[in-house]
């Protein structure tokens, strides 16, 4: 049932039209550009992030879950700023020879996210190439104007949070490369979920504004990007390893082998917000936890100086390395 | 003296940080996301366009050519709607053998076309793969609410215009593929030149606010992107071969073979913009013209109906066939 795909205006029409009819700026994605009105009294925040099968996916992932995976990750960093997400823009560059029902999922994907996080397609491109599957995907959100979320304003003394848990990712791709063993077939789809389909902490983020000091989404790593907070701010930090928010799987894991911790802890994908909060509104957060139906877990605290420590259940530092991973040095799939 | 490139974190702080010096609101290309404020009034304008080595340009192209085009066709979408350009942003997606020397040469270009074109980098996104070099440009503008150019609303008796001269990038393929012979090499050189570097007619465009009816920029081919306004305003158009506004190589190649007039009318990339303006000020387009340098030739008319017709000297019908090229039926490089 392969039907090839004949050309970029029927497949435009057929599929990415419809995605954006609910929004007039995109002029039905008949046009060289779109329009985007913002409300009174708010900035534009922009971001974009491309997604490589091979780099960022497994080529033979689900074409719906791609779609939604390319598409969130950029709606986790509107989230870290703070933002609404409004729209976004898709450049598609996909192998000659994929075939229109690849293509009919991959929008389906994206109609649902669009459903669940109120976005609309505004414009884009689609080009064939004879390279792998990529993704680029622009975000636009908007944020009132001098509240967004920023990396850089964290305080010494602050209490470092993060949402949900974290590591899950890490162990999901290791799941998908055949390189994890020990948690139950259930547990492992639900860690492969977690690499596959992160969750845009947006309601979260919004939420942030004017209580957080400064917030990023964990794409590289909690350690790494624990760094870049602590780079932009100014000032180190020390991680609590035995309050690391941990799914059960995770916790089995450390609790036989604690150098795990150091593994997960160096892991991306999870998009969880990491957010520095002054110790005072404590109570703040975890007000916030329990409307939001999301554990907020103090993890650490932002100090002075300028290294990034993760500590073990006796106090002793545990050795991660740079965290996270450069793309110029590994390969993950 | 070729450098292997470590680390994404320095590529993005030695090459591009840079680049986004001059705008506040890329925060140093060190947050999520960029920030961007609108003008009161004005409403954003945003599109995106991905280039692929081997689609779009020639894998062996100097890095700083591939930089501005790259910048250059998505600051041309910009024009073709009558918008101001404000900032970019940049999806890089590098072979894992790519040189910091390659890298230095590519911010180069983007360096030499921010000061000319008055846009800074805002934001981005660095990824290391194993398939061909791509770059995925989001370029952002603003426009004067409801003062946007479109597709849509030309009128049957419209006056169709195109600036500057069309088919010399199609022509500079060919001498790229090594497939023209006739031109001098000067003249290759400078066909080259136009295929490489495209020049968005931003001027041109802020001053047709108000003038034309409906525009368009020619990256498809002149017959397919006519037959797009055509499209969008519910019209078709009639196209006379003798007034296309052809170089003195184009024309050489037209006089010694008229079949050159069909494949010039439907070659892409010149980035010239295509406009419809109602007869009556015809006198306005003149001065224009005289006012900006920039040759606007009358090429044909909108009428009733749906197709586009190309005529040649004796106005015999011309077959372009459906004009342009198709990313899924073609391999152009």
């Amino acid at each position: 049932m392969a039907t090839p795909i004949e050309d970029e205006f029927e497949l435009i029409a057929t599929y990415f039209a419809p995605l954006a009819l609910g929004y007039d700026g995109a002029l039905g994605l008949e046009d060289d550009a779109a329009l985007v009105d913002l409300p009174p009294g708010e900035r534009l925040v922009a971001t974009c992030d491309a997604l490589v099968a091979g780099v960022h996916f497994l080529p033979d992932d689900p074409a719906d879950l791609i779609a939604r995976k390319a598409l969130r990750v950029n709606l986790s960093d509107l989230a870290s700023m703070g933002a609404r997400p409004l729209v976004y823009l898709l450049n598609l560059i996909l192998p000659r020879d994929t075939e229109a029902e690849w293509v009919a999922d991959f929008a389906a994907g994206l109609a649902t996210d669009q459903a669940e996080f109120g976005v609309h397609l505004a414009g884009g491109d689609t080009v064939a190439s004879d390279g792998p599957l990529t993704i680029a995907i622009t975000a636009l959100g908007s944020v009132v104007r001098g509240s967004e979320l920023r990396r850089a304003g964290a305080r010494a003394g602050d209490v470092l949070y993060v949402s949900g848990q974290v590591g899950d990712a890490a162990l999901g791709l290791l799941v998908l490369q055949e390189e994890l063993e020990g948690p139950s077939a259930e547990a492992c789809a639900d860690l492969v979920a977690r690499y596959r389909l992160p969750r845009p902490r947006l309601a979260l983020g919004a939420r942030l504004v004017g209580l957080a000091h400064a917030a990023i989404d964990v794409s590289d790593g909690l350690v790494a990007d624990a760094g870049h907070v602590c780079d932009a701010s100014g000032l180190g930090a020390v991680l609590n390893g035995p309050d690391l928010p941990l799914s059960p799987a995770a916790r089995r894991l450390v609790a036989a082998d604690p150098s795990w911790l150091a593994r997960l802890a160096a892991g991306g994908d999870d998009y969880e917000l990491l957010f520095a909060v002054a110790e005072a509104d404590a109570e703040s957060v975890a007000d916030l936890a329990g409307e939001l139906d999301l554990p907020l877990s103090p993890i650490g605290r932002l100090v002075e100086g300028r290294s990034v420590r993760l500590l073990d259940a006796a106090g002793a530092e545990v050795e991660v390395g740079k965290g996270g991973w450069g793309h110029f040095r590994e390969r993950p799939a």
